[in-house]
């Protein structure tokens, strides 16, 4: 089964093609430029470079959200224009379990990924690899340092840090002396592969019901409601 | 300062750019498709998709051997050309060490990459990684699993094994119960990314002055100094 994968949830956009859970290829970018001008781009060279066509994949699998509201929709507008090009389905997966893959072979850490949702909140959710089976801990959420301090402290294990939020809260447990390690470079950013290893044994579903996660509401939704509660 | 980077000694191929160490982006493929096919045109789709040219690149880094002859060969060409196309110089830098860039985090482990040299043999050296420096533990080296073994029993860490020839050296480890650790799926493999990071702070040569570093005799010329022999 070929599934073609697409990150685009945060600065850096990745796309991926997994066959049977083998990575057959990965281009990926962190240059600044938009996702919107890359994204496309990067997969239709993908294709062409492993002489492959829309044909040829079986579902294109995606990161949902969370993470940053115009990535998010760059990434599964994408999506959907992929699977409409090429009839065939889609699976949508939480980004979060997409970047907790780049922590496989930690079994003695909680493995922590963290996107830095800004207004002193984390996008976050807490993981553990038995072997090579990854398990959740907790769903999608958006907390606080503090929160998130005041959870493991309460754990006997180590928390290792994958994500563009990593850093923040690896600084922040390492003053509180709390056990942390924090990803290095080649595992520290999402990746398509994250993507396509989240959605391995999901059922496929049509693209058109494909919808982004944005766990918050956007900056334009939340002023909007409190305008209208100051009407009220 | 921008480093063009490639690596194609085994199985996979890729290129990536590097700018003041940052990655700004990597195009990898382990799709069998041969790499004199697939290198050039991941390189030029890399830049083009950057928006950058040949002209934006200061230096080119590859992967110099050892490794599969084929591979090193059709890097260094590739390597040899675009220098010569851009009139920029090349860094040529050891497979094995930048592999040891994968192991990058695991302080409490020697860094490991292994080859599959064929003929009971692996490409190998160790590393050891001092904060974010990479230190040499041995010259990169065709040595025997028994060697390496031995070699091990003196030492009190773990050994951190990557390349396509650690499944090989982690199952021999676990077989003596010497401590190993296998790198999980995104670090396994070498990466452009990790010549890029071997190729920082040397000093860039002419191209024309690049040369693969086999390490071993190829089938070749062994077979024609065996012949030598006999005829002696």
């Amino acid at each position: 089964m070929n599934i073609l994968a697409i990150e685009s949830s945060a600065k850096a956009a990745s796309v991926a093609l997994c066959r049977d859970g083998a990575l057959m290829a990965q281009y990926f970018q962190a240059s600044g430029l938009t996702h919107s001008r890359t994204l496309l781009k990067m997969a239709e060279n993908l294709l062409a470079d492993l002489e492959l066509t829309l044909r040829d994949v079986d579902a294109v699998a995606v990161a949902r959200g969370p993470g940053s509201f115009t990535g998010v929709r760059i990434g599964v507008a994408a999506a959907k224009g992929l699977c409409w090009g090429g009839d065939i389905p889609a699976i949508g997966v939480s980004t979060l379990e997409a970047m907790a893959w780049q922590g496989q072979g930690r079994e003695d850490c909680i493995i922590c990924p963290a996107m830095d949702a800004r207004r002193g909140q984390i996008y976050n959710a807490r993981f553990r690899f038995e072997g090579e089976k990854l398990l959740r801990l907790t769903e999608d959420r958006a907390v606080s340092l503090d929160e998130l301090a005041e959870e493991a402290k309460k754990e006997k294990n180590s928390y290792f840090f994958v994500g563009d939020g990593a850093a923040l809260c690896y600084n922040r447990f390492l003053a509180e002396g709390l056990p942390a390690r924090l990803a290095p470079p080649p595992l520290l950013l999402q990746t398509a592969w994250g993507v396509a290893m989240a959605a391995r044994g999901r059922s496929p579903q049509p693209g058109d019901d494909l919808t982004p996660n944005y766990l918050r509401l956007s900056q334009a939704e939340r002023e909007r409601l409190e305008r209208l509660k100051d009407q009220a």
